[in-house]
């Protein structure tokens, strides 16, 4: 019997759950939940459509719910509210705010009896793992992460709400010889504008003033002052034919050393390099659905990540398969 | 308190475990049991050595052991022997015979109210790890495993066994067009020789027939025969000072495809770079250890593997503090 995943949200990040349970053969899916009218949602395949006013009375027929909303407003409310009837999965990405999230999906979960695995999908999710393992091993090393090249939505936002700005996207770039150094085992210290470099396409509206948008982004505090920020203006027909995906991906690198006077070096690396973040973010909390209704069904209740989750269980193969084909 | 670990077996492994544990401020390592007369084992950092016979005795006073014996002959009896009276890590890397072993293990090991950790390392090990997650993540997709550059133990063993060689050194270097066609996502189908060539450094007795000798090594079946083999001969002085050192590392690539048709393409790529392959295996058994005892103390008894254990488990920092640095 397959597992019955329920997805709260319709953005991009449902979408990309919805298509990943199609790889998924113990996965399907029950339906999406929207708090807009269902009426006016048409899914990519098919997928029935509910309210989310009508998810808890559907609580009996969905096994886990893949939460698809926003880490800003959306997350901090719902998967609490949702873990008293679901075992749920969230892609919750504010770094500095999920130990209370995490506090907070605990304290209803344990008592509903239900499992929760916050925080998946590439990071936090799989660089935090690469970051975990890694440093774990060599415990006496260096670790860094570099993102991109990839679009970041929120300095995409930012650039957006400039006046004048029609659209925007923005790439993090890591920064070539940084990355170099970093595989080399040099471990150097950077600024956050020796590891990236920023290149921004803005479609202007007509008349606007170029030199003070490009002014504006490039002094904006936390977002851009900081970095080496490129900015060129485009049409907007060039804007959706060359930038229209959401490409991401980087890399986690940790060097370190081992023996007598630590005389051996080690370098270890994880990266990805993904066409659509959204659909890569899916995937790992389609896996994670798998793991969480395990884990629930042998009596594990409360607020997992996926640090805490032993990875045979993201699997769809069984432990004898793992051990035999893949250990 | 320290987790004290015993080490069993002090060969290049033995002696990275020894290292290993000095890295680690939670960890305290108690002594060197080997089969030799302890009086002619002198360790690296002055670490006491007893005999094999007297390890049982001593069961009170470590928490787990760690085996350094190897996989054709030492660990398939001494990790079921040990289990019984110890929690145990060990390396054992015969992929064919794992499940056999984790079996055998598994048995004793639930009786005794052990834990143990077994094919731990980086093939199988980390490895491992990264095919699993990527494969979980990316369901729809391929992926492969390709060692080196690096000196392969087995291989080199192979050529000193032929009659006239003194000493030898094989490397496995992976096919850099191989490589690169999967990096690109274009899922190859590969022969071993597409995969992987093998170098061969060859010190030959004197006056031995040095074209027998390359013809043996190039005709050796499983080993040799199916790829493509460098042989060179050289001196005894230049093995020992150009090939001294066992460094070996390798790279899982999984690529795979989400969304609609298929058309987003992801590539997931681990990569290991090691200085000292059994320094680097030794650091992974530490980090094992640790989780051996804490699973352990949870009263979770019988063979696990690395798929098995919740990450977390293997770090020296509190699950508080992975959730607010790490995560």
């Amino acid at each position: 019997m397959s597992i019955r995943i329920g997805i709260y949200g319709y953005g991009n990040l449902g979408r990309g759950v919805e298509y990943a349970i199609r790889q998924n053969p113990d996965l399907a899916a029950v339906g999406v939940f929207t708090r807009r009218d269902p009426k006016t949602v048409k899914t990519r395949t098919g997928l029935p459509v509910y309210s989310v006013d009508d998810a808890i009375k559907m609580k009996d027929q969905i096994d886990v719910m893949i939460l698809c909303g926003g880490s800003a407003t959306d997350l901090p409310v719902q998967t609490p509210a949702l873990v008293k009837y679901f075992n749920v999965v969230d892609s919750f990405d504010t770094h500095a705010n999920i130990p209370r999230h995490v506090a907070a999906v605990q304290a209803i979960a344990v008592q509903a009896k239900r499992t929760a695995l916050v925080s998946a999908g590439w990071d936090p999710g799989m660089f935090s793992l690469a970051r975990l393992y890694s440093g774990a091993v060599l415990s006496e090393g260096k670790d860094y992460t570099f993102w991109g090249k990839g679009v970041s939505q929120g300095h995409s936002d930012a650039i957006r709400r400039i006046e004048g700005v029609v659209d925007a996207r923005q790439y993090t770039i890591p920064v070539e010889s940084a990355t170099a150094a970093v595989r080399r085992g040099e471990n150097p210290d950077f600024t956050a504008a020796q590891k990236h470099e920023r290149e921004c396409f803005v479609v202007a509206a007509e008349g606007a003033d170029k030199a003070r948008i490009e002014r504006e982004i490039k002094t904006m505090p936390n977002y851009f002052a900081e970095y080496n920020t490129t900015v060129h203006f485009i049409t907007k027909e060039e804007l959706e034919e060359k930038h229209g995906g959401l490409p991401h991906g980087g890399v986690v690198i940790r060097s370190g050393v081992t023996g007598e006077n630590g005389k051996n070096k080690h370098v270890i690396e994880y990266s990805l390099k993904l066409d659509s973040n959204p659909e890569f973010t899916a995937s790992v909390l389609v896996a994670c659905a798998r793991a969480v209704y395990r884990l629930n069904t042998e009596g594990v209740y409360g607020c997992k990540t996926m640090l805490d989750v032993p990875p045979a269980y993201l699997s769809a193969k069984s432990r004898e398969e793992l051990l035999k084909t893949l250990l």
